[in-house]
């Protein structure tokens, strides 16, 4: 990993071409080292079939590398043009209503279409051949921001064909497909794939195995697109990190196989927009927040994306100021933007890029900041990334981020499953596993995602791996390895791999690891907690059999088991509430011999090789020395003001 | 009616035939003596056209059969397999947004298709011929859950055809239509009955008239899809009750029809998915009921459903612990599940069957628990059941149940009407007659539901009339006939049977009955109560006109009439809450010479001839002696314990 | 102007032609002057295609004429009779899901078909001409309420070939579309107009000027069609007044187009439907004028419509007691009839016209008020509006309302703008417009409303223009002239009229008028308000950056400028509360020499002339006399009821 770099997005076709060069100085002098260009352009690109039009990139690009900047180019697969789209009218996507989506904004395509998919090969192909080679050319993004927009899911006629054909390669027979599903159910069986619908318009529920099917069938659908471009852009520029752009909160499609296929994961960071539109805190927080972020969902995010492609990542799109989607858009707070750069490398990003250059003053984004205002001017955050690019350019901060004590096993298929079957309004897989994790972070751990395909855990002190809806084999087999602590439940191996009840009852893991039974479970009303000795259960709770081999280590009130230990293995009956959680991290963390703090909410530490991170999204001041943590500063100080960073080298 | 019994909802076709003896013979242990089966089966009874497969179910049911077990036997018609529905994909019903429904759950067809229709008939004279006269049927029931998940209402092609042949059938010439409907207004007049359409996607309101028949005619269309059935059962089963069972708080059809082609009603109990997903009740209530479910619910349902079959019914599908489709699904608090079988009982049920038999571990009803867990251990309420068979093999509780003190006019167009003129956001049938009834049954009054049809009210002390939406003929000679006293209104006879409002304005009573005019009304925000001396109305209010025969009983703190009385009388001129209905029916209890006591919001008392059955629903003990009533325990003991159950002999 | 006059709508068609004769008598004896007959009525004066019957309504007008009543007669275009759709059912709109809409209520018409269109014409013509010269007839009403239930919108194929062919006309060439939309964005160029789309069914938004330019479209089809008809009944009825009704809070058409092709604005008043279904207003205040209606939302429709016809207007439709149509429709006050009626008058309304004379007991109005009962009896409102006419009989209140002190800018096209790109969710330009309006009026100021194209403001002391999306040269003009004071923002000038942010930034005024920029935004929570020395700014607030030429004049608590003045002009930076909003314009008022007071929440006064008029909407007596206007009342007294009417001449 080379030292940390910055980047900006920028949109050479909205700008008339003499301010090119002035850009790119104000990048180089801002202290910029990539510039992302290109993936919205087709339009531009190819404004008729066959007539391309690649010379006005070519000399943005030579202009960019002019000056030593380096060029991410973005195949420009996310908006086709109106005239490819109205050859192949189907190849818009359909929503779960039946209605035909149209053209007129972005990611208006279908990913089971195969002639859109031979337009993209196309295009790419002609873009890498150009390109592939060119010194400007850092790297590529394969289209952008797939399933943005809910757009991973398509109910098209090419979708349901496309799911048979899938359907047909997974189960050979459909007797095979009948069983599986349980088809016998309400006379469900079919005698032929080609009777298969998809499991929307339904009465009542569509099959849950069914509705699994499909969500698997079209995360691959992402996965070969994806890595369509992915092979040509390989086959014709090498030595170039192929890199896909992801999301925040998006669980459609398993993001661990896209990023199989490409180098270096990125993903989009807006603290603000994510706070207001898709966290689950409560209008308190939201409040207190509103102007920081919120404090662990960054930070979750970019630990879940050091995953997807075995450590290599960045944020492409760092918000800079407003941004014009959320319901309410706050300016953030001065030093915000410093921060949230700071703390992604501290998780060991090797490029923070902000989104955009210079704010749009026309068409659906002309509300969202850049780093310059449209009218050329410096936007606030302009002097915070300069501060940053001065920082990075004298510090070392070291070349490997490191393993973690803690690890949390993240896993896209559960997210799909507890969609499908959440039996509690309240119940959703990204907010439990959120819920381990900021329990982990107020304890001061630093955390590693690891997938459910995880073979080996060793060099980890806890593991949390929380509604798991299947346990694969080999993490079976890594739990039954690992002498560390592990954190299960709830509903973890609560179903077999074909989405149905194990036949000894959940958690499906062998009575030699964890010898207890779910006899049932239920889901509760957010005002009806169930108390514990230590915190309570919240909106679920399992009552289990405790078998001879295992023991209740801590009981509900009413006298049901609420944690269950087998020698390092513990199983926690419900969904636990803060200090539910916080204390059985703790004392975990305790017998694993990880030493633990406890933080105030707005500051969080994330250790790096020999550094540790300090960051404060709170609203008062705090002294990190109180935490007794030792070392000394290396940025900022250890009297940590709003909005600080500090580095602390020698901690403990 | 014989004594009671109990019994049980099973799949055979769910598992292995190696099993079935052992489930038989358990089932009988227990102590049940019903088991219904066969009722989504058609894919493994016809797995193909015409290749007709009964052998399984033949010795399933010689195996249930060969134990002493009862069988019901369902037609599988609410699950049509997926060739029937490929060969006449017109069979499957029109949403409201003219969206065609799919495959892939259950009650996928349109009960206006004749098509389907016809193979509704040739299954069901199948399998009549094949068990009509099979020593082990007792009983059939015909499809499942008529209106579920919203499907008695289509608006398909289909049912345009027939919707416009109803109405042909109805008026005889278009102009008695546009007459009846007032298409004069906003110039909706027609010229022909094929220029009538579905009342749907109009720019405003469709016309109310309009609305209202088609509302009777979705009604009629299931009639006489019932009829279909119970008809060719008749024919080839003799001797055997036909049944059909309802759900709870359904009025999209009227159940007094359906139940006059069979012989016995049967609904489904599910009282903690009920109070959760279709109460009136406020959090508070919901949370403190939440493991018990609502005190009235289940006891208006029994009730009503005692009327529909002329006093046979059953529960067919009893909750026996955490269902799956609620928004919340807690486990029941211990001892409920007998309670509410006991209550069952109370109200004359002859069977409560629980469904089922053993949880399923696949397909969408996985998280629904049953009397056995999916590995075949007891789930909590195997052991209540086996209480209540211990129970009921002991006790004599008498053949009748009787005739009750009060009874309560229920009308399912008056819920047709309600929701299609509301006039206010809360204006709900259900929940005004519901409130009427829970005043009742607060004071301790059993309480018959009448249809309004009902032509003979004599024997009962004390009759409401809530909200009918149009007096029938023979209601208002039982009116002028009975002596008792009566309790109508809010919005009693508020319109003629064509929907308009009376010409000498409502109630639509002669002068000599009642000699008042509801001159206007209004609906109130539901924190605008309008205080009278004893209580308040809430949401609707009526300002009437007392004629000289009659006289304000009570007003309002500001001077209109609230009560209004003539003879035996009484026009409530508005929604009372629960104060000004309980000091209304009290004191028209005491002139009727019916006795009250004041129970706690937990506690329910029920008459069942010689018989006090009481229940506590409460999360308190309560002390039956501290209400007087006399008499001995023959169940249970005065001293009623959460979940308690006593019978009480000899009460006054 | 005449004196004012009242009237009332009427359906002869619902009724016996045997009680017309006696109806016209009790209209006359009442008072009336005005009777709006024949807007619904296409089925009954055309059965059958080329069936014309007129006799019928010439009876009728007949017989009112013989009373002296004066007949508005309505087109009937509103209701296009069944057959008529059925030889055309594309005529139908296609709401936003792509769906048809349906016959069976009114307004089932889609502006864009050219073939209902002619059928209009035709219509109208035989109208014209055969009533155009009757002595009878006094005005013409075209149509009815424009857009009410959300008609103004289709998104049809006729709709959509219109709107290609008005963007052809607008834009000439696709490369000026392109351009000018901000095309290059998202790759949305296209290469010619048949490409274009409409704005609906995209995955993301669509693009603000696209759908800008779709709204202009919709809004100019209303114009034309209404134009169309307004053409034909000049021609045909010369002397007669032609008018338009409009509804409350509609901005989905340009009123002013419509206004400027009409002689006489008309608008339906209906406070408390209005109150409960279309206001900003919390729950408490809802609570407080349930009875009454909101204070001001009346006032700002007179004050819009006054401006729409150059001063000429009515109420047509004005409620006389519970509505059918919102959420809760509780009675008026008694007294709040005649208020209403004073209040348009003081506000220069030459006619109140009653919504309607008997309530229908038939079809979708059935709950509906009028001034008789269905049994036609006295309603409330009877009694109130003979008042009134004794009142007016007897007052002379003079010819002319006069030039108020204050006046508003009210712009449709912002309306849409700003419901395209709220950027905030609860940023809505009507509410903007009338917090303003709102605090000039508790200030006891009178306000006329203007439209952006005003180009001289000379008279007015006071002028805001909040929110305005793009200045008007010719109201640049006016506020470069303007010597009185001007108070501008938030988001006024804040875009092109492109839709695109200023080169130089918002507002889009030279910097010799307003030397300033809005840097940046933010939007923010409502609980989250941002406060200043005087009040606060909520949900929306600016950055602004001030040149030298302009002082910042009140700063927020963080110390942003809050109020920037230069010269007369006065720009807040955000939305203001209550208090900000008051204090900002009492002071601008005390600068421009008007005077003000503090009125209570429910009493307005209202300057016509010589007179001020003041009404109480609150629930309190309320001293006029406190308030040292000094003046005799030659209405009423200074001793204000509730629902109390007081005319004061000479006051200061
Ligand atoms: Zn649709
Ligand atoms: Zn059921
Ligand atoms: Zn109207």
């Amino acid at each position: 990993m080379s030292a940390p770099a910055l980047g900006v997005c920028y949109y050479p076709e909205h700008w008339p071409e003499s301010i090119w060069a002035e850009d790119a100085r104000r990048m180089k002098d801002l202290g910029l080292s990539f510039v992302r260009i290109g993936e919205f352009a087709w339009s531009r690109l190819e404004p008729k079939r066959g007539d391309l039009r690649f010379d006005w990139l070519e000399r943005s690009i030579d202009t960019l590398h002019g000056e030593g900047l380096k060029v991410v180019l973005g195949t420009p697969t996310a908006t086709p043009p109106k005239w490819l789209v109205d050859e192949m009218p189907d190849m818009l996507p359909v929503d779960e209503n039946g209605h035909r989506r149209a053209f007129g904004s972005r990611r208006h395509y279908d990913f089971s279409h195969e002639g859109y998919r031979e337009e993209c090969a196309r295009i790419v192909t002609a873009l890498a051949e150009r390109f592939g080679n060119h010194p400007g050319i850092a790297a590529w993004q394969t289209d952008n921001e797939y399933d943005c927009h809910g757009t991973a899911l398509s109910y098209s006629p090419v979708a349901l064909a496309a799911y048979r054909a899938w359907l047909k390669e997974k189960y050979g027979t459909i007797d095979a497909l009948n069983t599986a599903w349980g088809n016998v159910f309400w006379s469900m069986e079919v005698d032929d794939f080609d009777r298969i619908e998809l499991p929307i318009a339904t009465i009542a529920d569509a099959n849950p195995p069914a509705r699994m099917d499909f969500r698997r069938f079209a995360s691959d659908q992402v996965v070969s697109f994806n890595r369509l471009q992915a092979d040509i852009i390989r086959k014709h520029s090498p030595g170039r990190d192929v890199i896909h752009n992801f999301m925040g909160r998006t669980t459609t499609f398993d993001h661990f196989d896209v990023g199989a296929d490409i180098d270096v994961t990125s993903w989009d960071a807006y603290p603000l927009g994510f706070l207001d539109d898709r966290s689950d805190r409560d209008d308190e927080w939201k409040r207190r927040f509103m102007r920081a972020g919120d404090p662990d969902f960054q930070a979750f995010h970019h630990d879940i994306y050091r995953a997807t492609s075995n450590g290599r990542w960045w944020i492409m799109e760092q918000q800079p100021g407003p941004v014009n989607w959320a319901s309410h858009n706050p300016t953030p707070r001065e030093g915000q933007v410093r921060l949230w750069t700071w703390e992604a490398f501290a998780h060991g990003a090797e490029v923070v890029s902000y989104f955009r250059w210079r704010q749009a003053p026309f068409a659906q984004e002309q509300m969202h900041a850049g780093l310059l205002r449209p009218d050329s001017g410096e936007a606030p955050a302009f002097p915070e990334a300069k501060k940053v690019a001065e920082e990075i350019a004298v510090l070392d901060i070291g070349a490997e981020s490191g393993q973690s004590a803690a690890a949390i096993v993240f896993d896209y298929p559960s997210s799909w499953a507890w969609e499908i079957e959440d039996q509690g309004a309240e119940f959703d897989y990204f907010r439990v596993v959120f819920d381990t994790y900021c329990a982990m972070r107020r304890l001061g751990l630093s955390i590693d995602i690891v997938p459910a395909s995880v073979s080996d855990l060793s060099g980890y002190g806890l593991v949390a791996v929380p509604a798991l809806f299947a346990f694969t084999e080999n993490l079976t087999q890594a739990l039954a390895a690992f002498e560390g602590e592990v954190l299960l439940g709830p509903r973890s191996g609560a179903k077999t791999k074909d989405f149905a009840i194990p036949e000894s009852l959940p958690p499906d893991l062998p009575a030699d690891m964890l010898d207890m039974k779910v006899a049932r479970v239920e889901s509760l009303r957010g005002d009806v907690p169930v108390p514990t000795g230590a915190g309570a259960f919240r909106f679920w709770r399992e009552f289990v059999e405790v078998g001879p081999k295992a023991e209740t280590e801590l009981a509900s009130a009413d006298g049901e088991p609420a944690l269950v230990r087998q020698g390092n293995l513990v199983y926690m009956a419900g969904w636990g509430d803060e200090a539910l959680l916080e204390a059985t991290v703790k004392a975990m963390a305790e017998r694993a011999g990880l030493s633990t703090v406890d933080l105030p909410d707005g500051v969080r530490l994330r250790r790096r090789g020999r550094l540790v991170f300090a960051v404060n999204y709170g609203n008062e001041r705090f002294d990190l020395t109180t935490l007794g943590l030792g070392g000394t500063a290396i940025l900022g100080s250890a009297d940590l003001a709003p909005s600080g960073v500090a580095i602390l080298e020698g901690t403990r």
